[in-house]
């Protein structure tokens, strides 16, 4: 792309320009010709940073909050949101998107509200916690992608004699630029303490290729409270012995994916964010590319690292690292590694700002 | 309604008239006048029957059949289609839809072929068999739901020294009508005499609320192509439990019931056929129904009745019966019923033609 | 295409066989294997005809109808169905598709009814005649295509003292094939005799690219209930001058056209029938195609040809004619040629059964 | 709502609790406990003011501008930015859109560009400038509303003698905050001097109810360059005048309206941005509504006023104000009262963020 490097619309310095810059600025103006190349740049450049959270420094913080700030009503969530270090120190991940981790200790609830802001949570490790959603209790456990969609009444609360961390991801950056939340309080308990294996959500809806004839409107995001990692894994198992038999299934070369969706569209769990969970054989390197939107990922397993506009770093379990919109990056496997991914996909498709540019072949 | 009594439209005979009405037919002209009442009717008036198919009398034609009509090239399958007694002896079981009894004997091959036409296949007894679909060889059994949408190559095997029947279900009716039909021949053999439990669709579709990354293009028809028993019958106990649980999850009080999906979609596995499985609990009657479009039921286990335009048909395992467009119908229950259905409901819902009537509430 | 030339389920004559035949009969069962050939042709095989109504022929009869049949409840409309020879006398100018010449006399009314079928309405010449539809009333006149979409009332009167004809186009065949019509009497009379110049459907819709804040939600049919003249006659000339700027607009070289659409969706007007205008330029020869559906066009100005299957038919205004599934078709200019056509496309787009094939590049 | 009366996550200050919260900034987190009552508000509380901007003096700010500021390279556009006071002095008018007033002298030229960012234009006086899209020349008159969806090339040039002003309205806040951004010079001239009456894209596409052969595929936003004040006028006089002849077809009683479509689809223009144009008769008062987003209006004919959070502004022609998110408003028309209208409701309806609150009825 060509650079800029002309501007005729620059004139020469006069009592007469600064009067009327001085107007504008008393009637509520501010003109395009001084600002257009920051506002509307030839590809996106992000305020916001590449960065990694390392988890072994998230959890002791997690932990130590744990100790010295009680949950409940007012702050609501034991939560510590990951601060974009190009955003000013506000607890955005990116533009768009929050991460936080939660911790909830032995024996506490938080309680219930609901809002706009759509929200799930992904378990790196641990369990013993429910997640109340519209009153129907879902387990958390390690692995489990859990979802919790705007406007649905929810709680948690932990059983166990131990404590229990997660991330959540939610749209609250978007959503507080947009101003388009809303907030409601509801019980101070959860309103259901039962600690089934399974929600009723998932006994209804989780059934491969099958729908309940008492659900045939589609909604606007996944009935499905819980995505369990007996299923991920087995899927992604699957894809890389298909590989293996010389079949069509991967992603890419030794990439094996798959997208979290709403049985009754086949589409995204949620308006404004999509989740994928990634698995790269030892050993693959992924094509660089580039992409419109930002994205979230958190290691669940194994060690690799993340190259990202040209910077290697190093990765293991539990540590999420966030790509903005347009950065090039790549990943690599030193053992077979899991990921965890999130995005607002779903926000640039709808809108159709996005772009994809695979800049090399996979390895 | 109010019944046609006048015909402002009846002109007395004359030479006239009749003369009119031989140039008509000369050049190719009907008028509507004379015949609006039987074309254009208050509501629908089927030519076809509300009919039952006995399986115990059935299956031994089919087993007839294997011992005296080799299956191969030409007629291609040794299929006995279900003739709707209003139908004038074509094999249609509604003007719409083909539903027939295939069998195979020990060892045997239906050779390859594809054709426009969407076709399942439901398996109400035995196994043994593999249909192999695009290459991927499907294991067919007892209660699965297997699909060979429109264009797909396929031939079947028998692997096993016993024969194996079940039912085909087709939209030939409606493609020879509206001659929308391709043909081509494939192998004369099956391509892949591989036995494997699941086949390739299923390893990569069939994991709950997850799709993988290889397959985020929508599809016309599904691409599963097997839906296993096992999964159904989890389906509706869990509904049925949830039903006692006090919880909203079947269809009415002691009906429980799944549609088969499209993955890809949410919505029917193909794009003119819709499948379901209903069960029942003992003692369970439903309200009555008239419906646009034809419906046809196979009991899969257990006993007891449906009522069409009132006569009452008691049924048992393997029966199948066929519904026509607007007849009143309903279910009873003698002991737990579990039917497998399908209809053209996909037709009339894409032209906007369905309509439902639910007469009573269900008892 | 290979030709099937072989048999292999065509067992040798026996009682036994025969019995088994006979068994088949008595159980309303008919075997697939004897029949494949036919009811699974290699490619659509219709028993419709490809063929042509001279108007010079038609009118004369519509006329002496006029003459001897009087209009009104019962018979309901003085219209006279396009048969096609191969479809056994029926009314059917396609399996789809009726195509009728409706004709009213001086002051008559032809009373309200509505039904299922989707109807509409050209005017090849003449004026006079108002269509009320649900209360609106419609002028009708040279040029016009004028919707009357499933389940709206509808009657028509003449204002004149000269008679009026027009065809009519609709869904019968389909829906009587189906199962699917519904029928009810209005009025005897129309609802409204006013004859303004456009309707409040127009009014309110024949907006290029604006849409009435009082109409947000999205309907099944097309809200508009005449397609003027003028309009569709200015959109052609435009597409044939910008093609003499060097710009593309026209379909094909010295072929313009146009589809009448649902400005609520941009898709069909209605869901079973599409509508077109076509203009050749004198001398334009179309590429020849086959599709999939039946199509019919009537010519509304100028001289030509269609060849259908190879054998061409000269045409002038009025001629109506036919094209079957998948039959070879193109189109000749001898002066500037226009065309109104209709078909089934939606019904196979739908259900994706549709196909076409260009044989050859347009001359 | 209730109001947050409690917040049991305040712990007393400590020595710890501040060594925490100082390694959650070196560690690049921020708590959500602290904040959650400003980040996820009961409702939305935006930051952006209501705001009236005066065309009286926004005018003379841009003819002086033309005096003192060239147009051309680099800075692209003599366009002046509507800063909403509670954004910080940034040139946006709310969270998502950008309003400019833009000047161009006699015989200018602004240069060729292209950018992901949505516009459209939209003239309230004056004449004489073509816009080129995409090499396609489009006059700009009073009334006219103008489209440059992404990515379509366009610059613009006055013809004659006499200076021109219009509107811009743009999702640049939105593409800037969310990173999505592509910028592209083009040629440093318009491609194509010529000044036709109507675009070639109008010559396609402005036939009520029919779309081009040539154009079936459906496209992201309109390929209609110019919606013309004559239709718009057009369908807003005849909504009135069918209220007048009692039938449905206004918004509100004497409030008439019509939403700006994109032909291939029915929805709005761009993915982005909904224009609509609004005409009350003379003394109505319509209800008063709180919507997610933020709207722009500006009056184009009449007088009356706005109340906008109780507040009440008279407004005359020209003028332009905008209402944040989930602000109360309702118009007053002391005239017959015409305003154009745009929002970024298309980005709240497909995320789902969408919500409507009428607080009384129409006067």
């Amino acid at each position: 792309m060509e650079e800029r490097s002309m501007n005729m619309m620059m004139p020469e310095d006069s009592a007469e320009l600064r009067a009327l810059y001085e107007a504008f600025k008393t009637n509520h103006l501010n003109p395009l010709w001084t600002q257009i190349g920051d506002l509307m740049p030839q590809h996106p450049k992000p305020r916001a940073k590449a960065h990694v959270w390392k988890w072994s420094e998230l959890y002791p913080l997690a932990q130590q909050s744990g100790e010295l700030v009680p949950v409940g009503r007012g702050g609501e969530r034991r939560a510590i949101g990951l601060a974009n270090p190009g955003l000013g120190g506000e607890a955005y991940i990116s533009p768009t998107l929050w991460c936080a981790i939660q911790y909830l200790g032995p024996k506490e609830t938080a309680p219930e509200h609901r809002h706009s802001q759509n929200a799930f949570r992904f378990v790196v490790e641990g369990e013993g916690v429910w997640t109340v959603v519209n009153g129907d209790p879902v387990r958390m456990s390690r692995g489990d992608f859990l979802l919790t969609p705007g406007w649905n009444f929810h709680g948690h609360h932990n059983e166990t004699d131990q404590p229990m961390a997660w991330i959540d991801g939610l749209d609250i950056p978007f959503s507080y630029q947009n101003d388009v939340g809303f907030f409601e309080f509801g019980s101070d308990r959860v309103t259901d303490y039962a600690t089934p294996d399974y929600s009723r959500g998932e006994r209804l809806w989780c059934h491969p290729g099958l729908r309940p004839l008492s659900g045939l409107e589609n909604t606007v995001s996944s009935p499905i409270g819980a995505y369990r990692w007996e299923y991920t894994d087995r899927a992604l198992t699957e894809q890389l012995l298909l590989e293996e038999e010389g079949q069509p299934a991967t992603f890419g070369q030794g990439h094996a994916g798959v997208r979290y969706i709403n049985p009754t569209t086949g589409g995204d769990v949620m308006p404004t964010i999509r989740a994928e969970f990634h698995r790269l054989r030892e050993g693959v390197e992924t094509a660089t590319r580039r992409e419109v939107g930002s994205t979230v990922f958190q290691v669940f397993e194994g060690r690799g690292a993340v190259v990202m506009n040209g910077e290697r770093k190093t990765l293991e379990k539990g540590d999420i690292f966030v790509i903005p919109s347009w950065v090039a990056w790549s990943l690599e496997a030193e053992t077979q590694f899991d990921l965890f991914r999130f995005s607002d996909a779903p926000i640039m498709e709808r809108l159709n700002f996005n772009r994809t540019l695979v800049e090399d072949a996979d390895a």
